[in-house]
């Protein structure tokens, strides 16, 4: 299949000729045609009827290369035909916060869906500081719903393995495998260390072995535990977000893997919008302590709604069916202490995920802005030191910390410490 | 496709036609056909040289339905496809340890097989209590080396999931879904318990929290963690032997599972004949000690034989890439202390699925002949007792006992205490 980049005159001619997509856009209407990616991916475009321009839609196309490199940079070809099922998959289990997909064309790696264009990019709001009063409760039922129904303790066993057989998703997984478990922990010639980073701790993460004991065992579960098919890509660039409302979009590395990795990618990005606050609120010339609480008190409500809701989900469908996914009917005590255990097991893999994605925004070559927008080398890499602390106590405490309150209450200490540049 | 078993007649002329067969058995010679299945799933022939006997082979012929019931029980028309890919995959790791395949042919669900003369199914030989030198050895190879090599610590990411996708055989896992780990444990009517047994030792497989809770973990990882192609019935039946050689057969429920699956099924059995000495030994005038030490000796050398084989395999593929699975250079101590930890981790898998492997054999539908054949009904049911009361013990303390040795200590000791019927 060969691919080629619509002009903004052809894109508008070919979704003319989709009544799925000309009838949400008025079919007798020009359609304005803006291009607003960022170019390093894929291509995508708002289209609206020059008409109404409330008439809008956003058109996405995800060529087989890398973009910014061309035809020598292959990605996998199914990439857009992943995310349109995953969103879809997601979507019917959670409409208010997926957006709808109009149309899909896997020969033109395209497809077209809904336009947010009330909301904005949750990692921006939140490094501007911005307070969202449903956030936690919207990505805690997006969570639950999500990692609950694709999972053994909902769909029969044949549906799950058939899904899991046909979500692998190998090219993309590879990525998280190299840039969040191998490269961050190595000498690679990937990684990238701000200009103020002392080199104790980066040489820390090559070096020390309760760390890298704890990150070799979460590349391990991610790689071989495939418990529900997952977003796989949950930080807050993905999510999209106003006042009122949350949507989460671009799951294109979705696969079957460990239900903590999408709650650990959520609550890391937090913690480090958290830490960031230092650099932001203070250039800003607010004290930061306000809204770290406000964020550290999102990351005990992400996790307890999510918890609450999961379990929640999973006594409605053993009441439903009699049955405890254990054995033996559903009421027993025996039913509630294996949930039990089961959700404190995942709330330890919550913390180990979020430390590894922590740690790779930090030194490895995906960053995130709220860092990289520190103008202060010596403010930024003091916020860097404490997230990479805070990250290696996650990792090697995760088993301990009871609860996500131990969880924060660490990340609180840390952030009153020195931070050891 | 239809399924047609064959006459003698009929299977000798379609072996004549087949060169890879007809060469191994002499083409002027006229055929020997004699059936030796059990009758209950598939049709196992052994064919021979009318003039020259120790030219033979074994057919197996596996129809998609349970034989013993007929075209109303339907089983995975690609099972026997599967048990021949499984064992020529077993077979390139470890010839030494697996039979030959010497042809196959799916239309037919055939498959043609060294034959195994000289040797006995290791579960009799057991039960008339013959000691083979070798057997611990040969089997912690064949552990060794099938459940390394189709891991993530030596197979490319993409190799590993491409083979996850391929081996995901849910037909099969359904039945060790149930029958291992669900229906032992509420009163399901396939359950089959001794005259003898006492309502206290069921009641409790229903009713004990700490047990339920590890057999629910066993089930989550039997179903979630897919690190290797397991063998996947890895007991004392799948395994013919002699004084100085040992097979592996019958591989028809392989899957890509948690490596654990297989050593603590192969433990269990080795446990399970241990407990039977009681009545096999006296019923013969001798006193069990002896052999029971022998038992207890195996379990150790296996999993000791198996962890160092494993971990050394693992050490040299470091070396032989300079790199270290965890990230960074092949002899870091980080890279050996991850070592440890995952050995560790997976001998506590080993005994939490031996623990539920014995229970099954106890109280399920499926027993082991060298508990049922036991004739004194009072004398079964304490060694049932014991047997349930080591498997509880191996499932709730299994991430407690640091060896393999404290594992044959409590087997030691379980058998030393009154059996409370």
């Amino acid at each position: 299949m060969h691919f080629e980049a619509f002009s903004a005159s052809e894109l508008a001619a070919y979704l003319k000729g989709i009544p799925a997509v000309s009838a949400r856009l008025g079919e007798d209407s020009e359609l304005d045609v803006m291009e607003v990616g960022d170019g390093n991916l894929n291509y995508v475009y708002f289209v609206s009827s020059a008409r109404d321009p409330r008439r809008s839609v956003v058109v996405k196309q995800a060529p087989p290369f890398l973009r910014l490199v061309g035809e020598s940079w292959p990605l996998p070809r199914e990439r857009m035909e992943r995310e349109v099922a995953a969103l879809r998959r997601f979507g019917a289990l959670c409409p208010e916060h997926v957006p709808s997909v109009y149309h899909a064309d896997s020969e033109k790696y395209l497809m077209v869906m809904q336009r947010l264009d009330s909301h904005r990019v949750l990692r921006q709001a939140l490094t501007e500081g911005i307070v969202y009063p449903r956030l936690a409760g919207h990505i805690s039922t997006f969570l639950a719903r999500t990692l609950f129904h694709g999972s053994d303790l909902y769909l029969a066993p044949n549906e799950k393995k058939t899904a899991v057989s046909g979500d692998i998703n190998a090219e993309l997984c590879r990525i998280t495998e190299d840039l969040v478990f191998t490269f961050p922990f190595e000498d690679n010639p990937s990684n990238v260390y701000s200009p103020a980073l002392p080199a104790a701790a980066v040489e820390r993460l090559r070096t020390h072995e309760p760390l890298r004991r704890a990150a070799g065992e979460m590349k391990w579960a991610f790689m071989n535990h495939a418990e529900t098919l997952v977003h796989g890509d949950l930080h807050t660039g993905s999510i999209m977000a106003n006042e009122h409302e949350t949507y989460v979009i671009d799951p294109e590395f979705a696969f079957y893997g460990p239900m903590g990795f999408d709650t650990g990618a959520f609550i890391a990005n937090l913690l480090l919008a958290c830490y960031a606050r230092e650099w932001h609120d203070r250039a800003a010339g607010r004290e930061p302590q306000a809204y770290q609480r406000w964020l550290l008190d999102q990351t005990e409500a992400v996790w307890n709604g999510f918890a609450q809701k999961f379990a929640q989900l999973w006594r409605a469908h053993e009441h439903e069916t009699g049955r405890a996914w254990i054995g033996g009917a559903a009421d027993t005590r025996a039913a509630e202490a294996f949930r039990e255990d089961f959700m404190r097991r995942l709330l330890a893999d919550t913390l180990g995920f979020a430390g590894c994605k922590m740690i790779r925004r930090i030194v490895g070559v995906a960053k995130v802005a709220e860092i990289t927008s520190i103008e202060d080398e010596a403010v930024r890499a003091q916020v860097e030191v404490r997230c990479l602390k805070l990250a290696e106590a996650l990792l090697v405490q995760r088993r301990e910390l009871a609860s996500i309150e131990a969880a924060t209450a660490l990340a609180a200490q840390v952030l009153a410490e020195p931070a050891n540049t």
